[in-house]
């Protein structure tokens, strides 16, 4: 394996300028504040290879899909984030020299994500080509507290020369998707303005005609003290800019201040876009950058303080951990139901910035422990709000009574992929939504969620799965057909375990559901009743027979279940006698032989094992994992963390070990040779389940946290933080003790290696 | 139903203009001569509704493929044939007035496909917008006997003017293609040249670089005498005219001769064509329209000789039956094995005008009883041809051992279709090609195929077989997972009989094969072990065991062999059972729904009890047709035929007959409002099949013909002519007799409802 990056506990460091590795150190020095993000593209012109990359939550283009080959029922297109507005543009010309990393001699260069204190720094030494050598340092952050507004700090020191240097910073509209079907631009300019020192520009985008503005404010100081410069305008399609031209002295820094703020017409009216952003960069730069920066630094202190984890013993781990909790706080931060949470978060145009099952299935439990209730109830509310819209796509593919099936793949609850085995098959991702109900329910004991909001999810998804499934008079049982598990090497398959089986506790959960909000909050549950007309013993008592006859294929003789019908029929090979030269298979194989053989792409059978365990004995969950473990290729970035967690909980501690390794630096260390494209945020989330519920153990059960850690690996000790219905907990594993404190008011009672222990309010203790 | 066109036992007549079915006219009244052919777009200007269509035999381009989301194997382009230069284009300027069908009064109007001489007529009357009434009478045809002319007589009568009028024949090679993946041109100009009377343009494709000369002679007369006239010369981009402006007389018809040449690089040297493009429309105007015509109705009356259908006592069928038969003459000629059949001919661009299966399975029955032998072993050689290029395809699927999986949809042997459930899957394409070789050697006794052109192909597809099947701890027995059978309604399901089946029987008849090689032709045997490296004793013990213990999926209580695995899992619903509302299927319910519904595409069972119907019992078929008819929504035009044939052998024949109207005028009355796209081609063969082996109960078995005729629906009679091995074979079916001409100095044998009976040379036999 190799390092492109030095080990830190906090921070990312590269040391050297490597322009093939340009793109995919873009992606990991990333920064973002859940409304806006930034790949770490240079402020100066660079030629080189770059992917250039700016995202404001919740903008998007419903671009035009391409496909080959039309099939009925396709959404006519995709939703993509949008690149927008390059905002940190400084072109910095020497004596009529453009600086231009790609065009002259780098003499030294050091780039470095600060993740305790959210910030990317970059200070390099160079000589251009003209042999004027200059000092670089450029520092920037997405403030976490105002939440529209970016700042910049550029110095530049000339080093063996004095000279005029022309600053000019500029905001750069005129922007493309890289991935945009038919190499159409999505913005629009509206209106822009440039001023001494201030420049503004508002684009909207086609067809969502979503506005965005986007400002810069500037000042220059050279020791401190302002400098008194002259600006020239420059005004070209959606582009503005300022030249600025400064006396520079050897050895003497020149700094650039440049506050930004991106507004957009999610949050502001559009008539008062302009007035509003003017006003926010203005309000910035009187405040400076310091400032900005230390209350900046203050917020991601509170971050950490309730979402750290602290690894002894292991360096990577512990760097690699922070990597992925820093990147999934800097991609959502749970204010606005109306955001989700793509797979490349901020950092990449990659699976189109959209909401997969990836949130509920990975992401929630990582915020629900990790930050207050309403980030992972807004996370829940987000499916809520698109309700309508699932019943509508339901209905495009032929169901009827308020059906819903929510999209595989979407930005505003519109289904918007277009792979008629994905979009139409892998329906287990309506399961995946019920259960996030569930398990937010049973970790905060938010039960009035249900009756607001859940218990309506829930009808809709339960009507599907009865519509969905149909009564075989050859198993005499209830089958579904045609459909893709979470394992994707598999398509249109016949009866998936995991699908039959969440389908099944979906209808069997809002049944209990159903009694609950009933029992306790009657009128609540008649509106509910009639808002969608719901026949609640006809609908129930179906739903009951469908729950006692579904077929559940399994092999008793193996003790095994069966991934899906004919499952044994394949070709009893496994990952270990695959050939390297094979690997990846997604790369070497083509698709048929992918799917005509064993081989898995990431937890299927396991994930269900994973999410229901209580429903199975330590045996079966073993044989289980016994089997497809050696027949899973984990070519998913989602899967090592879920068999981690089994191997864990098995004892079969090296496995769970490797398989965390798997993951946790995945991008630091780009195992899967794509990090240029972008980080793969969601599995973030499953790499500190691995350590919270693997190595930690832990589980919520009947409103009680358990915990039953052990130390992996060369570890010697791991700390985490946890919320729990308003008590933060530290939980401290060491050698020999475990250590809780519990920071809260109240005493709670925790279930540690099967035994109750209480700690007291704003008390530590230990334990083993 | 709805008739467009008059009734006519040898014509299609169109008598009146009704431009919404402009599209649907131009596609019905194509003509081509299997080199070239041209839809039935006006020679004038034309601004209304129009789909221009001109193609060149063999000339393709392999246009990127467009995809959502790319699998791996898939190949980078899909082959499609190219809309070539216009060489019909004649504009007329009347006054300054275009004349335009679109923009001025039809007075009258008549389009007529003379199908028993091979040409296309049109006569209108219109009214300009000057007021000026012009006749105008425009013949043309593709010459059968000089394959790379074409000739238009074009004929305009002032009616109540005179006065000059403009005459602008044109070459115009600046065309489209309207299913350009990425909207480009796929033509360049080469050269061209005007001179007085005649111009010619050289243009080359695109990537594949073929090049193409289209040139034109023409010279214009009145009262039946070359008129005195200047043109004036007119070239641009990819673009030759020649205006010529004639002195007219009200009542007197001027008439313009234009003689075309296509010439392609695929059957000229480059440097070449344009001497032999001036040479073959100069040698063509100096024979003249009338004799060119003459000939060519000659050729086509001896195409009519050999592959006539007569019905009495129903017009519309009998005009049907003309139609396809017609077809089928102009779109394959057989001298060329580089070409093959698209199924859309020259009729459209839809599918590519690549070759599909439908060649195998449905075109080579036609071409075998109805032209000389060589015609269907052009179509066999065609894929041995392409070998190499399927054993390149089955490589990068991951085969060894020179398997070979010919292509799914092809040009020139190489794989261009892009979906993965057909592409990799729908494998038993593989099996057709071998049966076709079957059936050739079967139909023609010509065993010499098999050493010279037909083992080398079996061996590389059973070794492909062998691959793709495995042993199933399981069953016990050998399985195929992941296919698609001919009902394309299913995708990815495992062990399709139909499938199964045809791997089973090619392992079985290429061993049959290799004995019968070796033993009448060591030394050629010799050679193609050595040439493929065949381990004789290895290969065919691996096989059969193979074919001994091959899995086939079936239901002995219900007595039917099982589409594929789990078919009986599904909902048991009937084609009956369907509200039409619902119908088609695949424009009112999406793919999932399609895919997991019990509905058959087209005959997949059935299809294999129809080629292998000497396996069967008769209550075999019977139970299975019964079962799977009421299942078949025949959605594809490939379907009736088999069904019909398979009715007309279980003596179910009203059914059968029903099936039979279904295809046999399909296009004409525009069943599945697509004609406008082009006529359905392959399928045309398949009604063709439908009389010959359905109402006419023709078989091969052992080197001997079978009938068992009957009359279907009201027909009092039908006739077909059959060439068989040498005979040339008129058969007609009356109320009370089976009369039976042998054309031949020999006499002949066959088996006429079970009893053998002799016809002697050159005479005429009455049986019943």
């Amino acid at each position: 394996m190799k390092r492109y990056y030095k080990l830190d506990e906090w921070k990312i460091i590269e040391e050297e300028f490597v322009p093939d590795r340009n793109k995919m150190a873009e992606s990991i020095f990333s920064i973002g504040n859940g409304q806006m993000g930034q790949r770490a593209n240079f402020e100066e012109s660079y030629s080189g290879e770059s992917m250039q990359g700016s995202y404001v939550a919740g903008i998007y283009y419903p671009d035009k899909t391409r496909v080959g080959w039309w099939k009925n029922g396709y959404p006519e297109y995709f939703a993509k984030v949008l690149n927008a507005a390059n905002w940190i543009g400084i072109n910095i010309t020497i004596e009529n020299e453009e600086l231009d990393l790609a065009k002259c001699e780098i003499l030294s260069f050091k780039r470095v994500l600060n993740m305790k204190e959210g910030y990317l720094e970059r200070i390099f030494t160079a000589r251009l080509n003209n042999g004027n050598e200059i000092k670089v340092a450029a520092k920037r952050f997405i403030s976490l507290v105002k939440q529209e507004v970016a700042a910049i700090k550029y110095s530049v020191t000339p080093l063996n020369f004095s000279g005029k240097i022309i600053f000019c910073p500029y905001i750069d509209a005129d922007i493309e998707n890289e991935d945009s079907n038919y190499d159409e631009k999505f913005w629009k300019e509206v209106d822009k303005k440039t001023y001494n020192r201030e420049a503004y520009i508002i684009a909207r985008t086609r067809k969502t005609k979503f506005h965005v503005a986007t400002g810069m404010y500037f000042n220059i100081t050279q020791e401190h003290v302002s400098v008194d410069f002259k600006t020239k305008k420059i005004e070209k399609k959606k582009y503005v800019a300022n030249s600025s031209t400064v006396e520079c002295q050897q050895g003497q820094e020149t700094v650039l201040y440049k506050y930004v703020a991106n507004l957009s017409s999610e949050n502001h009216e559009k008539g008062k876009l302009l007035k509003n952003t003017k006003k926010t960069t203005r309000d910035a730069s009187k405040i400076g950058f310091e400032i900005l920066l230390h209350e900046h630094i203050k917020a991601w202190a509170e971050k950490w303080k309730e979402s750290d984890i602290v690894i002894e013993g292991d360096l990577a781990a512990q760097q690699g951990i922070r990597f992925n909790i820093f990147q999934m706080n800097q991609t959502y931060t749970g204010e606005d139901p109306r955001l989700n949470i793509g797979p490349k978060g901020f950092t990449g145009e990659k699976y189109g910035g959209s909401t997969y099952w990836d949130t509920e299935a990975y992401c929630v439990p990582f915020y629900l422990s990790t930050a207050d209730s309403n980030v992972a109830r807004n996370l829940l509310k987000y499916r809520h709000n698109h309700l309508q819209k699932a019943i509508k796509n339901a209905e495009k593919l032929g169901f009827t009574n308020n059906a819903a099936l929510y999209p595989m793949v979407t930005m505003n609850g519109e289904e918007c992929h277009n792979e008629w085995e994905i979009t139409f098959e892998e329906i287990h991702r309506n399961g995946a939504i019920a259960y996030a109900i569930y398990n937010y329910i049973n970790y905060t004991g938010d039960n009035d969620y249900l009756h607001e909001y859940g218990l309506e999810v829930l009808l809709g998804i339960s009507r599907f799965w009865a519509q969905r499934v149909h009564y075989s008079e050859e198993k005499k049982q209830y089958v579904m057909l045609g459909v893709t598990g979470p394992n994707e090497y598999e398509n249109n398959v016949n009866n998936n375990w995991y699908t039959n089986y969440i389908a099944r506790w979906t209808m069997k959960y809002t049944i209990e559901a159903i009694g609950f909000v009933k029992d306790k909050n009657k009128e609540a549950f008649n509106k509910i009743v009639n808002k969608w007309d719901f026949n609640e013993r006809k609908e129930t008592s179906d739903w009951k027979d469908k729950i006692l006859k579904m077929y559940l294929p399994e092999n008793k003789e193996k003790g095994i279940f069966l991934q899906q019908d004919g499952y044994l029929d394949k070709e009893q090979i496994l990952v270990a006698d695959i050939d390297n030269s094979m690997k990846p298979l997604n790369q070497k194989w083509s698709w048929d032989r992918i799917l005509r053989s064993p081989f898995i792409k990431q937890a299927d059978v396991l994930q269900g094992l994973y999410f229901f365990e209580d429903d199975f004995t330590k045996d079966t969950v073993e044989k289980n994992f016994d089997y497809y473990e050696k027949r899973t290729v984990h070519e998913s970035s989602l899967s090592p963390c879920i068999h981690s967690i089994i191997a864990s909980d098995l004892g079969k501690r090296k496995m769970a070990y490797d398989f965390y390794l798997q993951t946790a630096r995945l991008d630091l260390d780009d195992y899967n040779h794509e990090a240029d494209e972008g980080c793969h945020i969601t599995s973030m989330a499953g790499t500190w389940m691995a350590i919270v519920e693997g190595f930690g153990g832990m589980r919520v059960k009947n409103n009680q946290l358990h915990f039953s850690p052990y130390l992996p690996g060369k570890w010697t000790s791991f700390a985490f933080k946890i919320r729990f219905r308003g008590h933060l907990l530290a939980i401290n594993i060491s050698k020999k003790t475990i250590e809780i404190k519990n920071s809260f008011n109240k005493a709670i009672t925790l279930v540690v290696n099967n035994n109750e222990v209480e700690v007291a309010a704003n008390q530590t203790i230990k334990t083993s």
